[in-house]
């Protein structure tokens, strides 16, 4: 579907680049003083504006900054029933000078867009998408956290909104912005269950889209497996349930004898993901072999019985670099070395906070400076 | 999950049934006379009326019909995000004499009460399902077309109404049901591609449930077998692409040597219809074999190129009973024989539509007088 763009942008008085920009109505009650900024868990308080773009007949025509705040939609809307909505996270943060940066924004809209074909949706043009994320990041960048390990989260979707229930992609579509000021995600070492019942994705699927159905999909197993006293699901591929995937929320990296190892994107099945990515070119750039292949539990648990299993950790935008402290598979438990024996993840860690955090030079333009 | 009942019904004045029943907000400006029934394109049309119910704090509080009308979400809204959302399809039909009956609800309760367990929902209570389907389209009852084919389609749906971003089932839910007059699903004999590429469902997932995601899935795939000439997708498996599953709006059925073949339920990868279902009883009813279980592409091929391959239909609440003209594998194609040869589609389609417009004895129970 065409990405057309109707919508212009338009000088605006007061804004913050003053430059040419999307129109915005600014909120007349600011929340953010009574925002406590010592208590954000994830995804529960949002910034005070969003930007908002409307899709008809073929192009994108109104497009602004407004204050956060509900929308409207028909008990018929396509969405509620048909579930055709894709997201993306990204994050924004403050270094020590006060200066905003938004992490490779850029590598999140190419993923959108991606999403965007697989579920029969149009593309959204970049100036609605990053552009209009630099402006509101700008315009509420007093909301975004400064304490280590806390950050803005920005969430982009866009979902159908026709109001009828014909099971057909939809004409209509909302693409939202929103903000998040966020403290970590986890907060200490995850116990990992490897599952093998129930999937996330199969190759023919939707595993590589950041669609709704598939989050909705890991809720039941999910919450199986927290009954049993673990934190996350390690997904296995669906025909065999012998290769490792991904954990649904980030993806992982298993380090064997000095090389590091990980799901390959090229069954479709798992999250092309922006920290992914980003682990595997600091890696790269450091001399340290990466290997994006098939990982089997097999694998997995000879290197733990020789001893040459030496990490696992997790990356992800909302969940950063995450240690695994264990992992059960059949009942039997592959416990991790202590952390303090670790040296890549705590490495990629500091490599990354420092980055994100302006503490270090960025040397790959990165951190898109609002 | 609870399926703990708070809210309360009451006695209202001027009740259909004079029994208790929920209370009812009336519109004040019904919209029947200005709707068209002579053109009722599948879900684009709905009643005067819904039936909303809330649930928070482990409970079903807020049950009321109210006039259709527009809701308000957050953009934050769980299910926008996630997907965690579960529907149903059921038909009322008006008989030659005026009077109105559901076919089969309860056996769509059953299926809705299964689907809230695989996504992590809660059960809705059987008097806020069936009875407010009931009095929903009792009150609505003037909404029912009856010209041949036509049918009030009710339409349950569930999710969850949390305004957080966090990956975790949501706390609050919304129950809407409503109802729109239909024509019609599919007017003619449909072309099926057999894909052996993307998938709708595979062991592990949630194929079996009714679940927005499924739907989403299914959208780009079908839109691309669309662009080459065809009606439907026909799914095979996961794992080795060469057993049938479904076709993503309806069960399919084949028929080879006298014997009616369909997918199995067992490996939870596909939906367990109620037309399947009652297809299955009426056939097994008139002493003809039924087999579920694996039916290969091979077997199918095979059938045609022998002559024993008579029929293949499919059947679903929205489509009711549906030829299929061709099926196209590997770019050949298997052309079923005309259709006024067959026998057992014909039959069913003539002995549902029979029992829907109260043509014939409802010797099963299946029609629920409103």
């Amino acid at each position: 579907m065409s990405d057309t763009l109707v919508a212009e942008k338009k000088p605006v008085a007061g804004n913050i680049h003053g430059i040419e920009s999307w129109p915005v109505q600014r909120t007349g009650k600011s929340r953010l003083k009574e925002t406590n900024f010592s208590h954000l868990p994830f995804g529960h308080v949002f910034s005070d504006h969003m930007l908002v773009a409307d899709y008809a007949d073929g192009a994108w025509r109104e497009v602004g900054i407004v204050p956060f705040g509900a929308i409207t939609l028909s008990p018929a809307n396509l969405t509620l029933h048909y579930g055709q909505s894709i997201f993306e996270g990204i994050k924004a943060y403050k270094n020590q000078q006060g200066e905003a940066a938004i992490f490779r924004p850029d590598k999140n809209f190419d993923r959108f867009l991606k999403s965007a074909k697989r579920m029969a949706m149009p593309s959204v043009p970049r100036e609605i998408f990053l552009d209009g994320m630099m402006q509101l990041v700008a315009l509420d960048k007093d909301w975004i956290p400064t304490e280590e390990g806390s950050s803005l989260y920005i969430r982009p979707l866009m979902f159908a909104t026709d109001d009828l229930i014909g099971v057909k992609p939809g004409k209509k579509y909302k693409f939202i912005l929103f903000t998040s000021p966020t403290g970590p995600y986890y907060n200490k070492p995850l116990k990992l269950y490897v599952e093998d019942y129930y999937v996330r994705a199969c190759e023919g699927g939707v595993g590589a889209a950041k669609t709704a159905g598939n989050y909705a999909a890991s809720l039941y197993p999910t919450e199986e497996v927290i009954r049993k006293g673990f934190d996350q699901i390690l997904w296995t591929d669906a025909k065999e349930h012998q290769y490792l995937q991904e954990c649904g929320t980030m993806n992982l990296f298993v380090v064997i004898n000095g090389k590091v190892l990980t799901a390959g994107l090229d069954k479709g099945t798992i999250l092309d993901g922006v920290t992914r990515d980003s682990v595997i070119q600091i890696l790269r750039g450091q001399g340290i072999d990466v290997e994006e292949r098939l990982v089997s539990i097999a694998e997995l648990i000879s290197a733990h019985q020789d001893g040459s299993l030496q990490e696992v950790f997790g990356s992800g935008t909302a969940a950063n670099i995450i240690f695994i402290s264990d992992m059960q598979y059949h009942g039997q438990n592959i416990a991790l070395k202590p952390h303090k024996q670790w040296e890549i993840a705590p490495m990629l860690l500091k490599e990354l906070n420092d980055l994100h955090y302006g503490r270090i030079e960025d040397t790959r333009e990165w951190m898109w400076r609002v």
